[in-house]
């Protein structure tokens, strides 16, 4: 039995993407593995930072290079909570992040419909981890603004 | 007679373009216009921060942002010498830049071939200004790190 799994990391980024709920950012988290560790933990923060590019993959990879001393990525798992964006794919392509877990696809802005090939060719794509989660936060979360 | 013209602002970005050069980056300026008046500019710093997110185009839209205290640049104009790529027009498209500038095709990671409906729909793209000055720029620098 194996405790370090898809679920146990997408819990990690759950717990990441109620931090941001917390701060009234649209929640979503990702942490960034590398040999079953946790190298980066972030949530999106476009409110706090007022800047468009604060998304949670984006912090997570620039906090992942900068605790690594390496400009790539290569052999880490990228675990978010919604599908990345166009930007972020392309951010985890220049990163070579070898895998990338989602849990609920985002239908509206995913990287799926505007760029599926962004990623590294050889990437391996897992989803729909902790979908029902992690959609009911987002849901819930535009529910309250509305 | 606009002294104010496309060819102006590239020559602007081509500046910052030749200091990431100076730095051993691969030579890309970015600069962010509204009113006429340059609000950022921001050259390529991958290798210097060790981040493969910062990209001149990240680097200006943070700046900009921040320089304009909104979380949108509507009305901005872009102003980059090498086409962007899927991170950089994902970003450009979350910031809702309205015209986007570049000098050189990327035909190998620009955002026309990976990512084409990447900018906000309303979004209007000039491309080939000063390209032979963007293109040379690039291709001298390569030529050296062979």
């Amino acid at each position: 039995m194996n405790p370090f799994d898809d679920e146990y990391f997408m819990k990690q980024a759950l717990a990441e993407a109620r931090l941001a709920e917390e701060e009234e950012e649209v929640p979503i988290g990702a942490i960034i593995v590398c040999n079953n560790k946790i190298i980066a933990r972030a949530h999106n923060q476009t409110e706090r930072l007022a800047d468009p590019t604060a998304h949670a993959e984006m912090l997570a990879i620039t906090s992942a290079v900068s605790s690594l001393g390496a400009k790539y990525l290569t052999g880490c798992t990228l675990y978010v909570t919604v599908e990345p964006c166009v930007m972020c794919a392309g951010a985890i392509g220049w990163a070579q992040i070898s895998v990338i877990v989602y849990g609920a696809p985002d239908e509206k802005r995913g990287f799926s419909l505007f760029a599926p090939k962004a990623f590294h060719p050889k990437a391996i794509v897992r989803y729909g981890i902790l979908k029902d989660d992690c959609i009911a936060l987002m849901q819930n979360f535009f529910k309250r603004k509305r």
